[in-house]
């Protein structure tokens, strides 16, 4: 008997994040960038205006009123983009616009709700567009307050410097990193990729959701849901369907699946029946002259877990690249919580996070009687968990069938190994779902 | 002067949850449900085993015990997915595997474990794979317990009945859900879709990361991180390169665009500046005559709310769908805060989710000093948030150009209309990000 830890240890010391690749900045959502970004060129790269208004001298603005306006010439428009600046002398004044470079001469900007606009009507509330007025270019305007030098001016560099450090390796890429990249001129960057999961479930009663039952068939529900907890967990992650029980065909479609696997999530034909093809395809498939197949990994270990649900598991590497393959029992509440327990910090290790597990809190046990738990076992039971109140009530109950009890799940209740009985009331352990 | 909820208030009354269409299950995922979900046919569909093991008739180990084992004569192997079951008749065991239907004739199953598996050589740990030993599922068996009847047998309908809810319209669809409609046979499934978003960024300074930057220009990040902030809401995002401050340029490329569009975002050009090409391209274009151009939705409205930053804001909805249209402020802080106040919310209506709004905690402030802020607007600092001290520190300053502070940040701090200094050691809210 493995227990949990024993077993989550040995896929953690295994699984090795996967080779950083370059990408475009857009497919690097979510990534783990490998390498220390540093700024190139200043930001902003030039001064520049953070109004709308009148780029000035401040001399020429100084004492200005209401009563007493400062009347100045404007010698053109600067807008964003423009290359060229007009130079502001003595008396004059340039148009600006947000974010538009400061041009020569001007020390400071005056906004143009401190102005005329240059349409000698009082304070102006905003300008013309140029497009429809390309007169408010030219001609007078009346400014009603001073400006100190730099007021409204964005300095060069305020922002981050040319030499500084963006951002760390290790750092998560989100909206706002990638804000920072794109500013800074990064069009692509050096990353962590989502690993490729590829998941198949195995067994001959499996048949397509959609299609008509025979007797002795049940639906397919396990690829479906490990796909999307796959990609739930950061992979892309590809939905093999069900496998018939059978060995060579099982070992084909594994092999087959390799060249687009960092991963291979397998569920089912783990235990100890005549049938249990996974166990008979992968186990002891080490090989030493095996140097292309399955075997050059290497095998994969099938085990017993001190866990319910989730007792029989498989873990090892196969094929040439010594490609991960996690074998999960087949009932859909046991696959699941072995996804959730072991596949999914896996998932995260391959992206090279440093936060591999689901967030744990402390909870009150609601419950109309007492829990009970095997001696010997770590128990996942499915709960409801309630944050304001701080209490989780169990849903379901410990069958490794019950689908429907996991759909009303947002939280596993933990109960450790030495315990048997749990009454309600008792602070537990629980592992928040999502 | 809008403020920032009369403002919100004003998109969430007119967006409307997108309209449902059935898509496959994993394309579903994340997606809210719209129908209520029932039982096509229960269960397990058929009584089946929950061990690997052998199907008997109660009377025939009554009393069995290691030293006088009932000894049965083996009629075969129910693996599961097999259609015919041979019938167990007195003093018969079946070889059954989990999940197999339970065979006629038996009345409960004895786990292989309790028995020599058919060896003859005591205690078995597991069966020996059929395709090597195909003699197993004849042959004779010692069974060492008694089993009650039912023993390891999953009831028919014991996880959901025909007829029975299994999930209720509003349900998000996460991995457990997912498990459970395939289970029940459920391939496709009516939902509302993720909405299409389509981002696009104003500015003739604008070029793409990768590229030189000429004077006066300056890097595009608004289309990068509103993208990605779009994907992270949930949105299947489009991102349209910069567009130049071109009033029909700008007209012709959203217009363009609203054939993929659930929602359109735009950056730049709201203010009072004469190159504020998106006011100019928007204000006011409804038109009772134009029934195709953009105009045709009503147009877009253009306001400042009491807000830092964020000030100049304009919504509406556009073209002959009435597509709603957000046009943010240029700013790359002010941008990207509100699409966290305003189109993150947004898009999650039109996703149909009741759940808008990120999380919001109070926390205590640490700061070298006073914080201060602009009488009659919200401001929203950037911050990190220590949960476990319950805590949040301002990272940079307030300049809507700081998008390096931005990218240490990880939370929004929220200074009320009222309030011009914030102590440290005062408690405030809190805004979490991710």
């Amino acid at each position: 008997m493995w227990s949990v830890d024993e077993h989550l240890d040995d896929i953690l010391a295994t699984v090795r994040p996967l080779e950083p690749i370059v990408l475009q900045l857009l497919d690097a959502q979510g990534c783990v960038l490998v390498e220390d970004v540093t700024v190139p060129v200043s930001l902003p790269p030039f001064d520049n205006s953070s109004m709308d208004g009148y780029a000035v001298r401040v001399a020429d603005v100084a004492g200005a009123g209401e009563e007493f306006p400062a009347v100045l010439t404007v010698i053109g428009d600067v807008a964003a983009g423009q290359g060229e600046q007009p130079t502001v002398g003595a008396g004059e004044a340039a148009r600006i616009m947000t974010g538009a470079p400061l041009p020569p001469g001007a020390e400071a900007v005056v906004p143009v709700e401190w102005t005329d606009g240059g349409l000698g009507e009082g304070p102006a509330a905003g300008m013309r567009a140029h497009s429809t007025a390309p007169e408010g270019a030219s001609g007078e305007v009346r400014v009603y307050r001073p400006a100190e030098a730099r007021a409204h001016v964005r300095d060069r560099g305020s922002d981050v410097r040319a030499g500084d450090r963006a951002l760390a390796a290790g750092t998560i890429l989100g909206p706002p990193q990638i804000a920072l990249l794109a500013a800074i001129g990064r069009g692509t960057v050096k990353v962590r990729p989502r690993p490729r999961v590829v998941v198949l479930s195995t067994g001959s009663e499996l048949i397509q959701p959609g299609e008509e039952l025979a007797p002795g068939q049940i639906f397919d529900s396990n690829s479906f849901a490990l796909t999307a907890a796959a990609r739930d967990a950061g992979a892309i992650a590809y939905r093999v369907g069900a496998v018939t029980d059978d060995v060579e065909v099982l070992r084909s479609t594994i092999e087959d699946q390799l060249i687009r696997a960092d991963l291979v999530v397998t569920t089912g034909g783990v235990s100890v029946g005549a049938y249990d093809v996974v166990k008979e395809a992968l186990d002891s498939i080490g090989d030493p002259d095996d140097d292309e197949g399955l075997g050059a990994g290497g095998g994969v270990d099938f085990r017993k877990l001190a866990m319910q649900p989730g007792k029989p598991q498989g873990f090892g590497a196969i094929g040439p690249d010594h490609t991960p393959l996690l074998a999960l029992p087949g009932n859909p509440v046991s696959s699941y919580v072995s996804f959730e327990i072991f596949v999914r910090p896996a998932v995260r290790a391959l992206m090279g996070l440093s936060d591999l597990h689901r967030t744990t809190v402390r909870a009150r046990l609601t419950a109309d009687g007492a829990l009970t738990s095997p001696s010997g076992r770590r128990q996942f039971l499915r709960g409801r968990h309630d944050a304001d109140a701080g209490t989780v009530t169990p849903v379901g109950g410990s069958g490794s069938h019950l689908v429907a009890a996991l759909a009303q799940a947002d939280a596993l209740i933990v109960v450790p190994e030495a315990t048997t009985s749990v009454e309600p009331g008792t602070e537990v352990e629980v592992v928040l779902l999502g």
